[in-house]
């Protein structure tokens, strides 16, 4: 019989130049940028499953992912270095470890950390460009908090998903949602068992309706049991995203 | 007689896909850029002065230019939205205000500050890749910061200038020289009235010499008695280097 190794691995990557995770025809992706560069080392066509497949423009600072590989012949602690050297510097290997046969990086995942990052200032920033949305009208943080507070818990979040999308059931359970003022720099962070698509993002444009005054953080409430998308807020823009840690 | 107005501009720009401040030839830099949104806006071909004529990959927080412009029919109030709106979105308009006419964005400045930044971890970063220095091995900041004493004050700093440059006298001021870890995040900032070609970057490839124990902190003074290029550490990239401030 031959061995089969589990291997995970933990990536960093800046999403500005890549249309998501997910391989797609005709558009440049993570996943297919890393199963080169695996072929590239290892002379094998290896299939990458990742916790969350991030969108197009989206960055993670520690997404996981796992492949299995029949007969490798390379010692898992040179995978490491080697594949950093394959890779364009965009999509950095933190970490690589092995794991049971069982692992499963979207499976066996127990929660995921998001943040969005707004910048609050009069200008945009030339330097943060690819990784805040700026926001010059004054946010009101306070109401932003009070609003969140309505969020976490399980909940239907059919109002906060993309529409059109489609999965079974549309009930997640956000366990932390805090909102941390830095500065000019505003930042969501989300962290919860699962995630429609869209979800963050369209929770971010409804506590920016909340914290430019346009909506009370009381109505966040009804809107969660409107289950209707065109009460929240609009979705915004990938570049303020980043999934931050995935939980197993 | 025409009216002359003196304005001056306060820039952030990301230098990556730039070469540098300075007009050239076949390649795009920011003063071109800049001097060609002026034009469009104003009609008028006019000539940009910087207060740092910053390198290729060096990026700047607060870059502080001048330009005169005669006839100007466009209100200065409005110089800010409209230019951010022409230039592209890694050179971005701060502030802008009306001078008297002696203002020189580089003669009247009385000091400048940079940074460079160096990511001291295992692995280098894909967020950070262009804002940072990657260097694996652990770094002594304590050496680092003694050496960086030595620094400080009225010197020839003939040891710590490109080669080839000839300016009238290589006797510069720091006024402050410090070095500050923030996580896997060590800044070296500099202050200093000016500074001569690659200085800050020879410096700083100086400072982290000292860090990896290769030079013990007191041997910067003989290389700074020494005159001498070949002495001192090597230069260090671009991509580390920003301008953060510009004293008037």
């Amino acid at each position: 019989m031959k061995k089969v190794q589990n291997i995970k691995l933990v990536l960093e990557y800046d999403g500005t130049n890549y249309h998501g995770w997910q391989r797609q025809k005709n558009a440049l992706t993570i996943q297919e940028v890393l199963e080169s560069a695996l072929e590239t080392l290892t002379g094998q066509h290896l299939k990458v499953i990742a916790a969350g497949r991030t969108d197009a423009g989206v960055h993670a600072r520690q997404q996981t992912v796992n492949f299995k590989i029949e007969d490798n012949k390379i010692p898992v602690e040179r995978f490491h270095l080697a594949l950093n050297s394959i890779l364009p510097p965009d999509i950095v290997v933190k970490d690589v470890s092995v794991e049971d046969n069982n692992f499963h990086a979207r499976y066996s995942c127990k929660g995921k950390t998001y943040c969005y990052r707004i910048l609050n200032s009069r200008t945009p920033s030339a330097l943060m460009r690819n990784y805040v949305y700026h926001i010059s009208k004054p946010l009101d943080i306070q109401s932003m908090k009070e609003a969140a507070k309505h969020l976490v818990g399980t909940h239907d979040f059919s109002a906060f998903r993309a529409s059109g999308s489609s999965t079974k059931t549309s009930v997640r359970t956000i366990t932390k949602l805090d909102i941390i003022k830095n500065g000019k720099i505003i930042e969501i962070w989300i962290e919860g068992t699962g995630f429609l698509y869209n979800m963050v993002r369209i929770i971010a444009g409804s506590l920016v309706d909340v914290g430019e005054g346009k909506l009370p953080p009381e109505r966040i409430v009804d809107i969660l049991e409107s289950k209707n998308r065109l009460l929240a807020g609009k979705t915004l823009p990938p570049q303020g995203l980043c999934l931050e840690k995935v939980i197993y």
